[in-house]
């Protein structure tokens, strides 16, 4: 056995054991993989996002075999859902160790997406208290250590439908869920993730079909663009309105013509999120 | 209910739903209590720091019902054992975002702890490359995003028992599983963990009794230390004998009177660990 691969349902949800290092230490990935009626998005960007960060962490995978298993996964789904994978390194005795012949752990869940209208409408962002680490050895992977994202998120006021954060050294990171754009000057800027974030697999889709900056903005630059939109492969590209802080608005934006395109350049080649 | 309790035994391996944030997010904490059998070491400092680790994080906790399920599990150990407690916000519905009434998960495991000789023997060390990124949001916390020791403790080559993990910046921080002391111009140091690292209950509990300076250590002051030693509250006191790279052992030290004192104050206060 190469895989251990558990299918958890809304009817039957799955259970994984105590002693699963997906639990103990964090010790795995996950992606969230939105699938239309045409099929799943950027499908292949998302495994090899996870099959990249096995490597990282030195998880030992039989990759044809997760492909198969989600493959067959997806075959079964219907209507407008989200999967979501998650990878562990498997089972482990106690300790951080790692044992070179565990059975990683691919847990498969299907759930309904209910569509939104914030993708025409905008969002209003908040401006997250909790800072993201420096960390290279982490960042850019999507890791089961989400504290980080699950303190941003825990800020957010319910008119705020996503969270701007910024490191410890105040530069502008990504959102809670999803990756941050802005114009400036006419040019189209996201940041580099080399000590903190997520790479998203829209975003990266985004960089290799515009022409994308890849900068360091501090928190005034994005508040000083022309355009800001957060992005992530799931709900697509969300304009933002306003960005708030405890304080209330911080300022305003209007939906732009690269926001826009950059919409239209999704739906068309991607399909409609 | 406001606690959900999984006893797990060796015999019986406990089993916990996907959706539970632990899994996830890694959302939640954990603790690792050595029992001797006169009782478990240090029980009230472990139980303090994970109920501050989830005021932290904003899980909500019916405090005594923890401690009542912790005493409870306790009391029906025999012989020397590890009592490892995991505690996550619970299971929650998709998202980072915290539901306010979502239910903690407590698990509960226990195994028999094997007694070595390296608190007289001592031990070799590794230098990681692995750094330790830095992040005041979550550390001096015993929380479930534990990565980086994982990738820190896969380097250990079989003949070092632990490693020395620095941060980003080059400063010395602590071990993989246990926090570094050492001894300079006659002074007992151990480092500041305001950026990175796990406050343990052993090392604060020395700073509580002996005269410890709390600095920011570079590597290179530990490599030019008269003792070292890496504690914690479930091997107790390992001196250092050695302090390998890659490319062979880089120093080496004697068991010196300071770590002598210091594991004698903590055999007559604690128990023999």
């Amino acid at each position: 056995m190469s895989l251990s691969v558990i299918h958890s349902t809304s009817a039957t949800p799955g259970l994984v054991s105590v002693a699963d290092r997906g639990l103990s230490y964090g010790d795995g990935l996950f992606e969230t993989i939105r699938i239309l009626p045409a099929g799943p998005v950027l499908k292949d960007a998302h495994l090899q996002r996870m099959f990249a960060g096995a490597r990282r962490l030195g998880i030992n995978l039989n990759e044809a075999e997760v492909q198969h298993q989600v493959d067959s996964r997806i075959s079964e789904v219907q209507g407008d859902a989200v999967l979501k994978l998650t990878l562990t390194r498997g089972v482990g005795r106690r300790g951080y160790q790692p044992v070179p012949d565990s059975v990683p752990t691919l847990i498969t869940q299907v759930s309904a997406y209910d569509r939104d209208l914030m993708s025409q409408s905008g969002i209003r962002v908040f401006l997250c208290e909790t800072r993201l680490g420096k960390n290279p050895a982490l960042s850019g992977m999507k890791h089961l250590n989400r504290l980080e994202q699950v303190l941003g998120a825990a800020e957010l006021p319910d008119d705020c439908a996503e969270g701007v954060m910024t490191d410890i050294e105040g530069y502008a990171v990504e959102g809670t869920r999803s990756n941050l754009f802005f114009v400036a000057a006419g040019q189209l800027h996201t940041p580099d993730l080399a000590f903190a974030g997520i790479e998203g697999v829209l975003r990266n889709w985004l960089i290799s079909r515009c022409k994308v900056r890849v900068s360091r903005p501090r928190l005034g630059d994005v508040l000083q663009a022309t355009e800001v939109f957060m992005c992530n492969s799931v709900f697509g590209i969300y304009p933002v309105n306003c960005v708030s802080d405890a304080a209330g608005p911080v300022r305003t934006f209007s939906t732009g013509p690269v926001t826009r395109h950059c919409q239209q350049l999704t739906e068309a080649e991607l399909g409609a999120l």
